[in-house]
């Protein structure tokens, strides 16, 4: 019988380098699951079309909205609208899992340095 | 400005009572994410149309497949493909973090006693 490997989620984390870069670690049909570690400011941006999950792993996150703003801490999560406006920010080092279908681009349409490669996978 | 609210899984698991009765908590777009609660041994049975992600919360849990099986720990996850046989199975009590389609039965096709109500919030 074949032992199949599970995915560790801190093994995968350990090979994450830059900040505001997510990579694939897994697919459910079209939909994927991303490792982002992120530290500061991220650029204000949405998604037309999509929602999308964010799951603390470690750390804290704030996501800054225009009418507000949700504090996330390890073991929360919160699902982002699509077309809603948000910007991350992150005091310390902060690892994200997040949940979107293939295809989304971490900054939206706004752009930018903080703009990363789509679909690499970790 | 607006303070929204995180969702904590510790606390949503502090609601679920029954084993094997998955919950949803969150949705981005048309998928799911839901708490479950198990321990023991589940029916064999498959998913045609959709994959189906499991990430550990805590405790261990064993899938098997019919060539083999795939052993998880807290902080690891796996996705079973669709249309392939799977049995969960815990020893102990373990919780589980499901991500699928809105729609997905906990038993496939297979039915019986462990077929729990589906789309049920906590």
């Amino acid at each position: 019988m074949r032992k199949y490997a599970p995915l560790n989620l801190r093994e995968k984390l350990a090979k994450l380098v830059d900040h505001w870069s997510p990579k694939v670690i897994a697919e459910v049909n079209d939909y994927q699951f991303k490792l982002v570690k992120i530290q500061g400011d991220f650029v204000w941006h949405d998604h037309k079309d999509t929602d999308e999950a964010f799951i603390v792993l470690d750390g804290q996150v704030t996501i800054e909205f225009r009418d507000g703003a949700v504090e996330l801490s390890a073991g929360e999560m919160f699902v982002v609208p699509k077309g809603i406006e948000h910007k991350p920010f992150a005091k310390h080092e902060c690892h994200l899992l997040l949940v979107e279908p293939r295809g989304v681009v971490n900054t939206g349409d706004a752009g930018g340095e903080k703009t990363a490669d789509n679909d690499v996978w970790v």
